[in-house]
C-alpha cells in the first residue's frame, strides 16, 4: 500500500528542503529556492506546510530522523561495544563523502547557524545532541557492563570528545574538500577506542 | 603620536562589523546592522570600504589578526612544548566565555558559513586554519627536537585533531550554553598532551 499522493508531496517536499536547508542555512534558502527544488508553486508548499519556519522545523526533524536511522542501521550490525563505536566514526567518515543527506551533519549544522537566533531549531539541534551523546554513552556503558571494555572510562566525558573530534573533523573535511585531515582523525579514535578494551588477564 | 581620525573611523567599524558578522553570520548581518552598531549613515561607512563584499573581508582578516595575536601571546609565554600546547586548549577554554572577538571563533564559522558560496572568504579561512595547524605542528616538532616529546608522534596527524575536537568543543559550548562538555575535552587534551612528553629514562 502506497503513501496518498499528497502524503507523497510532502514527503518530497521534506526531503528537498532538508538537502537545501543542510547545504545552504535556513536564513539563505528562500522559498523560491524552495519551489525550484520541488518544481511546486509556493500555494503547493504552503499546502502542506503552513510558514517557512514550519517547514524549516520538519525539514530539520526529517534531515535528523534519516541520519539517526543510518547511523543507527551501522551500529545495531555491529556485534560488540568496539566495532560499535567504530562504526560511528565510520559514519562521520562517509557523511563527507555520501551523506544520507546533502550538507554534511544537520544538528552541527543547525547547532552553529542558529546559536544566536532561531531558538526553536537551536532547542531541536540540543536535543538531537543530547541524544546522540546517550546513545555513544551508553555504548560505552553497555561494554564496560559485560566487561568488554576497560572499568575506569568516563563515558560522559567521552561522549562529548568524541562528537566534538567528529563534527570538527568533518568541518575540516568540507573546507579542505579532502579526506586526509578526516582520515587522521578517524584512525586517532580508532586506536583510541582500541585501546578502551579490557586488557585479558595473563 | 594617535593614528588619523580616519584611520581611527576604519578601525572601529571593522571592529564592530567583525563582532557583527563572527556573531550573526556575513548573510545575516547587514549593512543596516552595521550602520546601527557603528552609528554611521551608509555613505560614512562607503568611505572606508567599497562594498559589504570589501567590509565583510577586512573584517574576517581584521577578527583573525585579533584572535592570532591573543593565542601566540599566550603560547609565546609559555617555557615548553607541553605547557604551549596546553595554551591552546586554554585559548578556546577562553573562547568560549572571553572571546577577543564576539561570536567565537571567526575561522570555524567562516569555514562552515562559506563552505558553498563566498569563495573568497572560503580561501581565507582555509588559509588561516593551514597557518594554525602549522603552529601546533611546529611546537610538536619543536618538542620532539628538543626531546622533550617522545619521538614517535605524528604531527602532521595530532595537528588537526587537536583543532577539529577544540573548534568542534567551542560548538557544544555555545549550543548547551554551559562549559561541562568543552571542560571535559580540555581535561582529555591535557592528559593527552601529558602523554606525548618522552619518558625520563631511568
Amino acid at each position: 500500500m502506497g503513501m496518498k499522493k499528497g502524503q507523497q508531496t510532502k514527503q518530497m517536499i521534506l526531503g528537498r528542503a532538508a538537502a537545501l536547508f543542510n547545504t545552504e542555512g535556513y536564513t539563505k534558502a528562500s522559498m523560491s529556492d524552495i519551489m525550484s527544488a520541488t518544481g511546486l508553486e509556493k500555494g503547493g508548499i504552503y499546502n502542506h506546510f503552513g510558514s517557512k519556519d514550519q517547514l524549516m522545523l520538519e525539514s530539520f526533524d526529517h534531515a535528523v530522523t534519516v541520519c539517526g536511522n543510518r547511523i543507527k542501521e551501522m551500529v545495531d550490525e555491529q556485534p560488540d561495544s568496539e566495532s560499535k563505536l567504530c562504526a560511528i566514526v565510520d559514519y562521520f567518515t562517509m557523511l563527507a563523502v555520501n551523506p544520507p543527506i546533502a550538507g554534511g551533519c544537520p544538528l552541527m549544522n543547525t547547532a552553529i547557524e542558529c546559536d544566536d537566533s532561531m531558538p526553536e531549531l537551536r532547542n531541536r539541534a540540543k536535543l538531537g545532541i543530547t541524544r546522540f551523546l546517550r546513545f555513544i554513552e551508553k555504548i560505552i556503558l553497555d561494554g564496560m557492563g559485560t566487561g568488554e571494555l576497560r572499568g575506569d572510562l568516563n563515558p560522559a566525558d567521552l561522549a562529548p570528545m568524541l562528537v566534538a573530534s567528529l563534527e570538527g573533523a568533518l568541518m575540516l573535511g568540507k573546507l579542505y574538500d579532502s579526506q586526509a585531515k578526516t582520515n587522521a582523525v578517524a584512525r586517532f579514535w580508532k586506536d583510541q577506542i582500541h585501546s578502551w578494551k579490557r586488557r585479558a588477564s595473563k
